[in-house]
């Protein structure tokens, strides 16, 4: 490719096409893995644990998300997971929800590109890029207004970020857009998804610019009404699953539900399952890589039904909701509309 | 180590000691990797890029922390770049700020443990885990509350975590706590802090029980706002550097001032420099390994003077961090008190 | 488990199976990969990289092995690559071949375990552990004493690797055992095995009591002699292709032939086509992550088909050699018996 | 830099210069490392382990080597260990002893380069990469050829690759060449230096010119011959530390060494000291990244003083060893002379 010559269109020529979960079945290759060794037996027991948190009745599933997975390709398996009920919960960073799908709702797309590109030129060009994807920058901003014409349109009142993403969920149902959105699918299946550092994102640019426009009359952003919203929706179930991807702050929050659950003076149990998909390393200390094992020492999940696994989520999570699609648990679980209970929260 | 025997006061024995820079002299060390190869040429050249930004009239440091560094015994390198004016604005995970410095400015310690240790049985003793270092789980319920004090204390109204981070520097100061916090010297220097994911922390425990207790009249924590604030920071200086350990929200965050500045119609430059001390790979496409170069692409950092470095960072920050120190571009800066700009934003 | 009161044959009980080829056809999935991004895209190119080395006529494929596989259940994949003539040469780590194959072809197997297991317990029952999985000691012991009685009935002159594994091969033909072993379907299929750190394996243990034994009157390994046969491979083929699982000694060595017929006065082209699967990085240096670019600058590898796909081979594995599989260009091809080539060398 | 219009002589211009450990000490930094958490302090415990074994009278030191390590500028690190009898024995890669030292000590020097330079160019210019650092391929082939004339001066039998280092170094004396030569330095300490894979670098390329100059009367390279020897090194030491910079097949070797004497009938104790500096991960069951404690399983390494440290050697290297240099327990040491316990062999 003779990068200098390249024009924009030349550049944003062959979209990210989102893979589904109906398109293939993993159950042969993932069974077989539990007679292996390494990472594809604890593939294994990961898919395994998540198929006991959707068989088992009243159990909340949270899924967590960090990374760009939606302009990866991971778009419809989130979907998939939100449609067929088999997720009652989310939280993610903003960029997932709004740069990625949010941003593809309103009919922009993310586009094959290569991480040898040059970024001087990129930027002359008005191309974002995301390792090896490619990004239409004016079409971002469109997002990010997008975002600041739904603030206007809200009583100037603290929100949570899950009120937000409702908001940005009708938006897409009224003008019909975005069929294969998750915010949309979320908004309508009654699955909160929270996006704690939602500043950090397209999000926080349309947010910006209300609040510039409007002193004083402004909508805010409430994090705490998270953290509290979310700790309802663990004190509404029995029980509960973590499913991560990736680590972050969503791993975090949604972690730190049972204690907070606690200091409000209800003895809710640690998160029965949980399982996480990330490449981070636990030497360094740091939470994204930390074991699940040392969040039990903090009383947040149990150590029974845990397993991490090693690998890049666009490998790693069609195998897993794969194998949990394909193996039906979802089909006798109800919608657990979680977003009411944080309405009432 | 017979694990089945110890008690909690058995356990917590020895406490972490901050590292000063005053100690040692890195100097002839990175210098002479100047001349090697890979990651130790790497850190040489992210110091001397640190020593520009320190030594350039005018540019602003933004130091960004993302790790469990506060309780690995780096508290005071950050404080000794406060307190020397070596950083005018910061943005941190919570963790670092309110769970592990404010908690220390509390009285409390963190203690040498061991990721061998049954975390089961840590859990029975009410001992929390970081990897190779142990915290007592019921002087952290302490700081949660006071977190929750400070919060009742506040007029209801919508706070940027900056806003709130101050209100705890003002606490210690007039209890004259936390001789070496950060939280305090930042205060007491006009440096301001970030935590965009404020509620992901001991500080989110703080606020719901605040925020439960005062419905209809309690505060709330105003994410946007803060990105405003860091945005008005941005705008602030000629020039800005960005010194990050660590990815994560507080990377993002920081990086993507450049955007929100454009969005409100003034032509802020680029990052001028940036260098990243983190041991994430870019190969999974997350921001927290996503090249410098690639944030160029977003026109978010120049690539004249970017380096990242590979490596943990309670090992690279101390030689970084030690090298700016003694080669002393601080003396001739003064506070640039940023904290005012926050305020009038 | 409690571990304290766990015997040896309580340990080692469910043994590790190894996955075949024929059970699951990853093609629907890897091929939607193709419109992804980050390191299911580049498995998607590995693939049809590998694919193309199959249908082209002529060209020969070495494979390269690195890390535990066939202990982790994947020597069956390399055994459906050997049986229908997808791999014309291998050169691996002496663990894979004598210490796993040979020794599971005498009639032994791997075992299920745990990282969590206390070592200090497991050496006292004379059980090894790599990573989750356990050895029973003193089965390795008898397959160090067989390769000690194969070097005894060897006419003392210096070997290549290649020729001794295939006295492994003949000895396990002879009293048919190993029906599925590598070392023997790679001897029936003219199939060369380097090992070129034979030594450092069970192997080494082996050839150690020979020469102990039979001071002055001893075989010997003759590790140049390696180098020069897998040379006269690269020579045999008019182009060459490299499907490398991990890095060290054998990707060094594979790629090292091209210059080594260079010095030995033929034009030999650099390897065609070359992907590699690892967890290594490229920031430290090593030769293990190296890009295939930097191969290049060496001239051993060209830059028209390389792809490196970053994952753990007990994943990503199965997904490429499943993938080839399925494509089903190898029905065309016929056996090259490379170590024809070798044996005239 | 305009990469295109650069010439050989205008790449290759900075040379690496290296780091000695009387440039700096380290000991206040690493002192304090003990009181921090994560690697910092995994540094410091390995730091006071390597100065155990030196201190404890008798115990032989065993220093492998893996990855790029003398071209990156630690030439004089390990020479300084070398020359003050800090290491009894070296177990390597070829490429660090014969591509590197031995190249330089034929006058030749690596250069200052960056990972971003184009390949294809630097091929076209016969010039070498690694990672960051140029070689000038004509050089290299004086080197080789130069292994090559070595060979041909030798009496045609099996050699250990430690007696052909010898060669090597007896070459350089006898000629006056490489003053900062590890291996000149080793010959004349009488440190054997053992590189179980020796074809894999210059020097196979240097064999095989010879092997085939000279079919039936050459000399072969007994790689068994090299782990007997080895094995009556740790015979010989009442005690024994392993120091190892990366893993491999030198990792790997090292550790064997402690069944191969008991195969042979004698009771050698495991290395009861050993450190490993590693950026590999455990995750992927391979042996560069697998746990000191699963040694012990194989009955290899004692488990009371073991430390594992996750950094990159240029980093952690200098640290290590100039702690222990400047601690000063070495100078009680005597030399060893275990290359002629290895010629009794």
């Amino acid at each position: 490719m003779d990068k200098t010559s390249l024009t924009k269109a030349e550049l944003l020529v062959t979209p990210i096409e989102h893979l589904e979960l109906k398109a293939f079945d993993p159950r042969p290759l993932v069974d077989a893995m539990a007679h292996m060794a390494f990472q594809a037996r604890n593939l294994n027991r990961a898919a395994r644990i998540y198929g006991m948190m959707l068989a088992e009745p009243g159990c909340g599933v949270i899924l967590t998300l960090a990374g760009s997975l939606v302009s990866a390709g991971l778009k419809h398996v989130i979907l998939d997971l939100v449609r067929n009920n088999m997720v009652d919960a989310i939280v993610s960073t903003g960029a997932n929800i709004v740069d990625q799908d949010f941003f593809e709702a309103l009919g922009f797309r993310h586009y094959l590109g290569s991480p040898a590109l040059d970024d001087n030129q990129l930027r002359d060009l008005a191309i974002d890029r995301i390792y090896d994807t490619l990004i239409d920058e004016d079409q971002l901003r469109v997002c990010d207004q997008t975002i600041g014409r739904i603030a206007d349109g809200l009583e100037p009142r603290p929100y949570s970020s899950r009120e937000f993403i409702e908001a940005m969920g009708r938006y897409l149902q009224e003008r019909d857009l975005g069929a294969d959105s998750i915010v949309r699918a979320a908004f309508e299946k009654g699955v909160p998804i929270f996006c704690p550092a939602f500043s950090d994102c397209s999000a926080g640019f349309g947010l910006v610019m209300h609040q510039v426009a409007r002193p004083g009359r402004c909508m805010t952003l409430d994090s705490a009404r998270d953290f509290l919203e979310l700790t309802r929706v663990k004190l509404a179930c029995p029980d509960t699953g973590l499913l991560m991807v990736g680590g972050g702050v969503p791993k975090n929050f949604a972690q730190d539900t049972v204690v907070a659950a606690e200091l409000l003076g209800h003895a809710a149990p640690m998160h029965k399952y949980a399982i996480q998909l990330t490449v981070a390393d636990e030497r360094d200390g740091a939470l994204s890589g930390s074991t699940l094992k040392e969040a039990s020492s903090w009383g947040k999940v149990a150590t029974t039904h845990e397993q991490m696994d090693y690998g890049e989520a666009t490998i790693t999570l069609p195998l897993l909701a794969g194998y949990a699609y394909h193996q039906g648990h979802w089909t006798g679980r109800k919608e657990l509309r979680m977003a009411e209970v944080c309405a009432r929260a």
